[in-house]
């Protein structure tokens, strides 16, 4: 069998939506889900697309998250979206709720979204960047399991807590969007080290016996480290009152404690907040930006956040989406 | 003469209004910049309390900042604040838009404040605290000059940008404030290392070769670098955008073009973002954030961010304000 198998975006989303239904999803929920592995293939985020469906179908199947969730929208107070995502995964109360969020940060300048009960296990940039390509500014945070030690500390108690930023762009650029985890490093990447044997660097995490480490499977009984020391865990300190304190979903310490192994996502909470800067009189907001940016692609090797995944977009539409065969064909099974 | 000299609490508050009101600030002026300086001494925040009182006085001496700035606080949006600072000291349009901010949120759930034209020299936990002692989240962000360079990048170009956020507590505690900057380091820091002829940690920054260096002085002639790598980049650019590109203030860049080396501060943008846990329905949203917060006492060595500030103003107030001599006779000697 060769090691890779070449996929169109349209087969990508297929054969998710089929895989999703086959494992429990209705209609609404699968093609929600389908649409952001499909970015993610579509922009090169290996670890965010097709190599996920597996693990959506297993929660699926275990129960731990609704196929035929039917998310709540509801204007809670003037400038506040809540979402109930009826225990389903994330894609479609997202999907559901933003629209709201949008005309909202639109009437008023500023609006948040907070969704729980709903499972997050996808990257946060598509999350966001739908409002900057219309034009707001938008915010995001999402909480998980406990990885993550706080600041000084040895024991998980933290997600890998991403948050993720989108500043919309004039002249018919795509939004300027980061997404980027409080941890050091991506649980995953830990775990791919673990399997091949090789070592992770220092700051990673800590081992069981609390000191560091750069074995990764002693990471992965220990503790991991948030990026930048004691500025990174603030950083996830404050992603988990945000996300989860605020939307009334689970803190990462709790959803441990829910935790049935399943290998898929558990029930935290989201926050998206959105701006708009007509609405605070920036008229120049745009070109200053762009100001910005192009002082950034001035200076040698500096690039912008999000650049490698919009030259990925300008190319896997047309050369199909390259995956592992060994994926692909588990993933076909999941769909039969 | 002494090293040291201990003031009262209402002694610094003096001295720094005469300071301030000799250099040309009016009463109101004088009155805000003084209780930002008190309550750092009053918290140990040597390095944002008398220590800044030259620099204000000089920016003002120097025009750079208006004594008598009369700021103008208006709503833009139903969830937006607006305060044009006159071109005077932050403080000022801080303590007359914060009141606004705070309805707002109140009654949208979710507000942002905009500040342009207004010179900030402080650190950013006094903006927001005293939202958290009404019961609202709060975030902050500012820019200034260009010292910092991009992800990948070898320029100067953003400031050393702080953030702040600060989150209610039940139970009688102070608010859980963290407030910091997006540079490896402080530029005060690495501006103490050169003059005392230490050098500082590897990652603090380049030299003007763009090569890696531990001379402080190389530093401060090349450019710093952010906290945690690309990551860290990218909360400095986040910041950059939220505080200069809402309000219309300076971006970091500019603010240097327009600087005239009077060692004070520049007229940069600031944006707040409150939001009220209420309007989310998070009714439990005090106790979670409790057992939170108990989770990390109990790990060890690890510490609540703001724990030594808090600690301080219960002894501070007491004792007073331990000031190098040196210091309080050049305010004293600004003062006469």
């Amino acid at each position: 069998m060769a090691e890779t198998e070449t996929l169109t975006l349209d087969e990508v989303r297929s054969l998710t939506q089929a895989a999703l239904k086959a494992s429990g999803a209705n209609q609404a929920n699968a093609d929600a889900v389908a649409d952001v592995v499909t970015r993610a293939e579509r922009d090169g985020c290996a670890s965010h697309g097709v190599f996920r469906v597996p693990g959506y179908c297993t929660a699926l199947k275990a129960g731990a998250a609704k196929g035929d969730a039917a998310p709540k929208v509801e204007r809670r107070a003037p400038g506040v979206v809540f979402v109930d995502g009826d225990k389903g995964l994330a894609p479609l109360p997202m999907a559901l709720g933003r629209p709201m969020l949008a005309q909202v940060a639109r009437e008023q300048g500023i609006a948040a979204m907070a969704i729980r009960n709903s499972a997050h296990f996808a990257a946060l940039w598509p999350d966001v960047e739908p409002l900057a390509q219309q034009g707001l500014l938008a915010m995001s945070f999402v909480n998980s399991r406990a990885f993550v030690a706080p600041a000084g500390g040895r024991k998980p108690l933290y997600g890998t807590n991403p948050m993720s930023f989108a500043c919309p762009r004039a002249g018919g650029h795509a939004p300027m969007v980061w997404d980027q985890a409080s941890s050091a490093a991506a649980r995953g990447e830990i775990m791919i080290a673990a399997r091949d044997g090789h070592s992770v660097p220092e700051g990673f995490g800590l081992g069981p016996d609390g000191e560091p480490t750069t074995d990764p499977n002693k990471v992965l009984e220990g503790v991991q480290l948030a990026f930048g020391g004691y500025k990174g865990a603030a950083i996830a300190l404050m992603v988990e009152i945000l996300a989860a304190g605020l939307s009334g979903g689970e803190l990462s310490y709790e959803a441990d404690e829910q935790y049935t192994g399943h290998g898929g996502p558990t029930h935290n909470g989201h926050l998206v907040i959105a701006m708009d800067p007509d609405a605070f009189g920036a008229d120049t907001f745009l070109e200053r930006v762009e100001s910005l940016f192009e002082r950034i692609l001035d200076d040698g090797d500096a690039r912008l956040p999000g650049d490698r995944r919009l030259a990925n977009r300008a190319r896997i539409p047309k050369e199909g989406a390259v995956l592992p065969a060994k994926l692909v064909a588990e993933v076909r099974g999941l769909a039969a």
